[in-house]
């Protein structure tokens, strides 16, 4: 397998899971927090800093004021006149760059799809599910309490999808962004695990 | 095998090709002009006005004006106050359920996986292709004028989008109306089949 595998998720489908077996089945790198961990090192950001960048942008418009007072000018990183989140976001990009410079991996979430766009070897793959699978899993999984699983979910996906769309310019939830959707609910994740591997060819 | 399969599909993106060759692999019967066929001798339409119905609606405030200045009041089939285009529709989605009903079979096309929403048994698939692999499909395979082709894919697009989303009420290219989603040029319309019936538990 000579791919960077880059997945788009909703929160609770699974994603995530089927990235860490899809990269153990290949033998590769995956990365998620480390590649938090790995960006922040580099660019001299605190760490903190790049944790959950990704579930920052609350709306557009939230975030478009966050991005008014955030600090400018900061020429530390290079990327002076830009709000911190644009920063990050510069920062994280060029880890991604990076990583998939060294080879074949499993990339989750963080716009790798966009940020890795004029790249032929990358194939870019989403996995969704149900509201009702996800509630259950996402309670069972990340132990969240049952009255607030729902808000939860509905937060986060609202997140993601403003973050992508405002880094990309284009909705999340376009099937044209991606080379493969696979909802792992109907089926299970180890089937959608399968149905990845058979599409990028065993 | 046992699940009714929809396709939807992008112009030249061999959405068609696939679903006969997902039809012919498990035994089932593969519904595209025979369903045409069938819901024009079922209502009692004429079978021309059957043929590209799903390509009428150029887009959307055309195809309203359109419906506004449709027969109207018309008993005979028993849809009165509804305009020729919807009261096709609705010929066409009755044939949908009577062909679900009597088992697994594959559907291209004309929102099936909209109208067969209710039952639990279908999986509502989505085949997907770059532009430039469309151009050269649609060349080749319909014989379409090199200068014009790419007018006529997207013009076929637009019309297949502004059906789904009049009929339905939702984007044709969110990924969320659908179980899979395959980009067919990737990797091949063999390699498709294998991945959808590797998705379906072979």
């Amino acid at each position: 397998m000579d791919k960077v595998i880059t997945i788009g998720r909703q929160y609770g489908s699974g994603g995530r899971e089927i990235g860490e077996k899809l990269a153990k089945r290949y033998g590769i790198p995956f990365y998620d927090n480390e590649l938090i961990t790995r960006a922040a090192k580099e660019s001299g950001f605190a760490e903190e800093s790049f944790q959950n960048a990704e579930d920052k942008a609350t709306n557009s418009l939230l975030y478009s004021l966050a991005m008014g007072i955030n600090v400018y000018g900061n020429q530390d990183f290079g990327f002076s006149g830009l709000s911190l989140d644009d920063r990050i976001f510069l920062a994280q990009s060029n880890v991604i760059r990076k990583i998939a410079e060294e080879g074949p991996c499993v990339i989750v979430g963080r716009c790798a799809d966009y940020v890795l766009k004029e790249r032929e070897d990358v194939v870019n793959i989403f996995i969704s599910a149900s509201m009702d699978y996800r509630l259950k899993r996402a309670i069972v999984q990340y132990g969240l309490e049952e009255k607030k699983a729902a808000g939860i979910i509905l937060k986060n996906d609202k997140r993601r999808g403003n973050y992508y769309n405002y880094h990309v310019g284009e909705k999340w939830t376009n099937l044209n962004n991606y080379d493969l959707v696979v909802r792992s609910d109907v089926m299970g994740i180890d089937n959608a695990v399968e149905c990845i591997c058979t599409y990028l060819g065993k």
